[in-house]
């Protein structure tokens, strides 16, 4: 079975390693949020791109949560003794992947190329692309002002309520290659439990990709990130409140309206069903919180299972 | 006593070190050689530069003897992996350096002006100006082809015999704001035991500089970088065979034909001094090595000493 997962966040690539556990690697694409792309000290930092390419190679830091295992701090901590910025943390190792893609990058070699090159560097079989090579930025309106997605979520500690989520450069982006190959080939389409508005919208501001989606001929399945109406982690719980209206799986759903065909969600919010399947959407109730190299398996393979039946 | 220092390689950043430590650091201006700075990774390296930061600033590894002291090397090792350059060795610590100065060029700020913020942000109250803003860049020419200096010295360990030392740009290259000023203003001029091909003519070869230098007012004082005929470390005994035609104190002074007043030499090399005399140069004999801050400052007061008797 060809699969092709939507993905942004930590969560999501937590996800997507757990349906290449499952599946054969080179069966699986995924289509990777690049909106919260961000320039630091001069580097190109795609931290969705990467946080899949650390997850896929076996590099991730399952403890803190993102970002590489055995890093070290001390460019950053050095450059910031010299007058750098340091607001965005970045790792030694991390560096070096972002010195790589910056000199690609620079020399004209567009961000997809450079990424499939850093995911062969790294042994991954699994197709990693960039939703579009064209510049697409995520910028946050707040009552405090408009601003990019890093200075909100991580110089800000995303603490500004969001009003509205803008994607600048999604009215001429255009899907990378491979992209819309991926979910024209694919036997089903998943979406994984990362931030629908913020690591999954940026993908679907491209409006090819939305198309694609919206004509599918395949089951697509969406994974909630919430459970029992929270966040595991980041602003996914506050946004769906402010921008959807609440935090229960139709909430969820909604933000998928006319995308998918089955939502996965936890247990813990099982009196949420019927209004998910009140939307025209299976809903599909399970664990969903992944600890560990074996819920992460146990999720991708509820999810995957309800492509034959959804 | 205001100072004023030529200097590039390791040897001479750590006499510079002695200079400082003798007299008030305010009152020494280092003129930096740039000809062996280098784009890796897309980071704009500044060996000799650096070299000087590091010293003056006391984070210089005295025990490898070039780059920082408690150095770590994960984002080459990284970038390696992912199928970046790794031929130049560059550490941690010492990429943050270089992100800032990367970033700030890129910006179009003059080298001139980055090092300074870089120095002030060390806690460096001397002024030290790369001999100039523009690109200037030291070529090898050897039987085997024509190198950059980082090439034939770092990625072929300099085995090449040297047939010819070229400078790219340096028929247009001004000096950095600073350098005129400095040579003219002070009391007196020093050549650090730097290597007088690419670490010193660099700087000359930037013909403002070398016409100050000819039309000097006050006492140009040159240290041998060689001992007993060889250099402590690198090409320099080498390339003074093969291009000055031998490696004792006159074929040093010689290198420096009408721009210094008297060399400061080692024991080792006595026999030389009359030849050193006999180009109108008055010979110092003391010991040179610098094996720590007492030898380094031991051999600063030589050289200080001199200016006045020369």
């Amino acid at each position: 079975m060809k699969v092709t997962v939507l993905t942004g966040g930590v969560g999501g690539a937590r996800f997507l390693r757990g349906v290449v556990d499952v599946l054969h690697p080179g069966d699986v694409t995924a289509v990777v949020n690049v909106g919260d792309d961000v320039e630091v000290l001069g580097l190109a930092v795609s931290p969705d791109v990467d946080s899949v390419v650390y997850a896929l190679a076996g590099l991730a830091d399952e403890e803190r949560g993102w970002g590489r295992a055995d890093e070290t701090w001390n460019a950053l901590d050095s450059a910031a003794a010299f007058g750098g910025e340091s607001w965005f943390r970045l790792g030694d190792r991390d560096v070096g992947l972002h010195l790589v893609r910056t000199q690609a990058l620079r020399a004209g070699e567009p961000l997809s190329a450079v990424t499939a090159r850093l995911a062969a560097a790294a042994g991954i079989e699994t197709a990693v692309l960039p939703a579009t090579d064209d510049r697409l930025r995520t910028w946050i309106e707040t009552p405090s002002g408009t601003f990019s997605f890093q200075e909100w979520f991580v110089a800000r500690g995303h603490r500004d309520p969001v009003k509205r989520v803008r994607f600048e450069g999604s009215a001429d982006a255009r899907p990378a290659p491979g992209v819309l190959d991926a979910l024209l080939e694919a036997d089903a389409i998943l979406i994984a439990p990362s931030n629908p508005f913020v690591s999954i919208g940026p993908i679907l501001a491209v409006e090819r990709i939305r198309r694609a989606l919206e004509r599918r001929r395949v089951t697509a399945i969406a994974v909630s990130p919430l459970i029992g109406g929270r966040a595991v982690k980041g602003p996914a719980a506050d946004m769906l409140r402010r921008l959807q209206g609440g935090t229960t799986p139709a909430h969820v759903g909604e933000s998928y309206s006319g995308l998918i065909d089955a939502l996965v969600f936890d247990e813990a919010d099982a009196a949420g069903t019927d209004a998910v399947s009140a939307l025209g959407v299976r809903p599909i109730v399970t664990h969903t919180l992944m600890r560990d190299g074996a819920s992460r398996r146990r999720l991708a393979e509820a999810a995957l299972d309800a492509v034959a039946v959804a």
